[in-house]
């Protein structure tokens, strides 16, 4: 019989909050349903508490993260458009593709996988292309395990460049702050560092975002993430646009409650103690890791094998043996490194004593 | 304390099944987990018995019915092509809005709300633009309870045009027959007659659908719907694309798994059989029914309330004082109408009779 009841420290979904199990037993609510309607009002509440914004249109997309990029993308950008993506990891790459296939001019600034970017060059470029329409880069990189710094970002402000951030693993794990940073869109996921199955994608826009919205010559071309139309709908104006995924809302609802109730500083807190404990562990035990110290993400460890190690073998041993879900390199480190995440209710010391004791039966 | 167990009976979302609710309660996998992988397969087979297809990519989009509608036409059209669309109701009209955003042209062939479309009409249409890409209509317009014949439409695969079918209402509630009827793409939603909560959109694409697919001379506008991408992933090559939303994947395989033990056709006669009972009891409490008898679904009935009642406030009272929802009306019959849906775990005879009991006690 298999273990099935999976220690997930892969790059996510990790292990939901029991809140959030108890939430998905909960009687279906239909999508217009006042008591459903009440949730979802305080569920974009609660994510502006985790996003530190006081942006109105603040809301789940009906997706997963993905759906966020492409949202982001789709309402802010119009074909012909020139956009600056940092690119440091598989998600700056997928950014760079959602963008193009928005018909946009992409201005690329590449650092080496598993280094962050310098927020310096991101502004440099942006001077370059002062009439660019947006600078958009991915805060946590779950590809490399790499933080890019955002906040000196800010500047972007002072300019007619939207600045455009993906905070799927970074959102709850570690600071995230799209008021004081100066953000204007922001998407993140719900497996990560909230702790609610995947299949959500909550969004932020500020002022000068919405205004970016709605002064476009065209509509976006997706309809489905057209974000003037779902607004009518999560807005006061309760205009129906797709039946929303009302348990998934009423999960993420809950997720952001087990969060908050928590604190966010002592969420953080949390990721970067147990985060911490990890990556020294993992050094004894003869793994190195690829991200650089002080750009390190305490919920996503990028780590090599030590010498010798399959790095296949040892994952499927993990899973199979011990029902432990640890994640695979992707991209430029496939095949030789590991991704473990240590996020949201999988942030916890047990969840590390647990992985290393595996560890040290198996090597 | 309100009533907040509904006793689901608008358009949709449905009272999941029993076997729903029970799989949310499993411990969540990973989206690559092999235990997942054997689920998702399984899931897509379920999705080919109920769809009545051997259709090799068919698949659950993680989005709503809306975001399979969009998958659709984003993977089967380019820019300047010419397609066909049947209107007739409120899906009709936004399938015109997302085909127009693909940058196509669209050819409208209108019927009076709460009429049917005559497939000959659609044909000639065809005949008149034989170049057309794509043939689209609403199979079940859950704007006006109508169903559409689909059937005669078979003649199209002796053309160079697709049929695209909307079947989101329509699905395990009446008999859709993929291959039989020669449906070229289809998709559908999780949470009307298959009664899982919304949030997932399953797609079907014939052979032909997926060489038009392979031979584009763009990619689809959209990254996240991509069908290319979610291909490789969902199919044996397992290729990363997006965190696919496990939870919901998995109560999908469990819902899917109620239909086909209770049996499709068992599954269809019982709409039948409750839907009919509800339609002519409404006729003797004073309502009126918009379809008309031989395009009348079952599972969805549009109906205009007793002379001199005023709809919101009836709706309420049942919602508020029996915890029963039904629905509005939608677009044309906003204000004067209602959805009663009966539809997967709803369509009982025990919700005909608590509805009934119910408003006997309020008219």
């Amino acid at each position: 019989m298999p273990l099935s009841d999976r220690l997930l420290l892969g790059p996510g979904p990790s292990n939901p909050y029991p809140e959030v199990a108890e939430a998905f037993a909960r009687p279906l609510l239909g999508h217009l349903d006042p008591e459903f309607l009440a949730i979802l009002d305080e569920t974009c509440d609660r994510l502006r508490s985790v996003f530190r914004t006081s942006n109105a249109l603040t809301l789940p997309i009906s997706g997963t993260g993905s759906a966020g990029m492409e949202a982001c993308f789709v309402n802010l950008v119009e074909p012909g458009d020139t956009v600056i993506i940092g690119v440091n990891g598989v998600f700056g790459e997928r950014m760079c593709e959602v963008a193009r296939r928005c018909g946009t001019e992409v201005v690329r600034v590449d650092a080496e996988w598993g280094t962050e970017i310098d927020p310096q060059r991101l502004l440099d470029a942006q001077r370059s292309y002062p009439h660019s329409r947006v600078l958009a880069v991915v805060h946590a990189e779950t590809s490399t395990g790499v933080e890019n710094d955002i906040a000196p970002l800010r500047a972007l402000s002072e300019t007619e460049t939207l600045l455009l951030v993906d905070a799927v693993t970074s959102l709850a794990g570690i600071p995230v702050e799209v008021d004081g940073w100066g953000i204007d869109a922001c998407y993140s996921g719900t497996q990560k560092c909230l702790s609610v199955p995947p299949g959500l994608s909550p969004v932020t826009f500020s002022p000068r975002a919405v205004e970016r919205v709605n002064t476009r010559s065209t509509p976006p071309q997706s309809w489905y993430l057209d974000l003037g139309l779902i607004g009518d709908y999560v807005g006061s104006a309760r205009k129906y646009h797709h039946t929303a995924p009302t348990a998934m809302v009423v999960a993420l609802h809950a997720g952001l409650g087990a969060v908050l109730e928590e604190g966010l500083e002592e969420s953080w807190a949390r990721h970067r103690s147990v985060g911490t404990r990890l990556q020294e562990s993992l050094v004894e035990l003869g793994f190195s890791l690829i991200a650089p110290p002080t750009r390190r993400l305490p919920q996503l460890t990028s780590t090599r094998l030590p010498e010798g190690r399959a790095e296949a073998t040892l994952r499927k041993e993990l899973l199979m043996g011990y029902g432990i879900e640890v994640g695979a390199g992707l991209g430029a480190f496939a095949g030789v490194a590991w991704r473990v995440g240590l996020m949201g209710h999988s942030a916890r010391d047990r969840s590390v004593t647990t992985l290393l004791g595996a560890l040290r039966e198996i090597l």
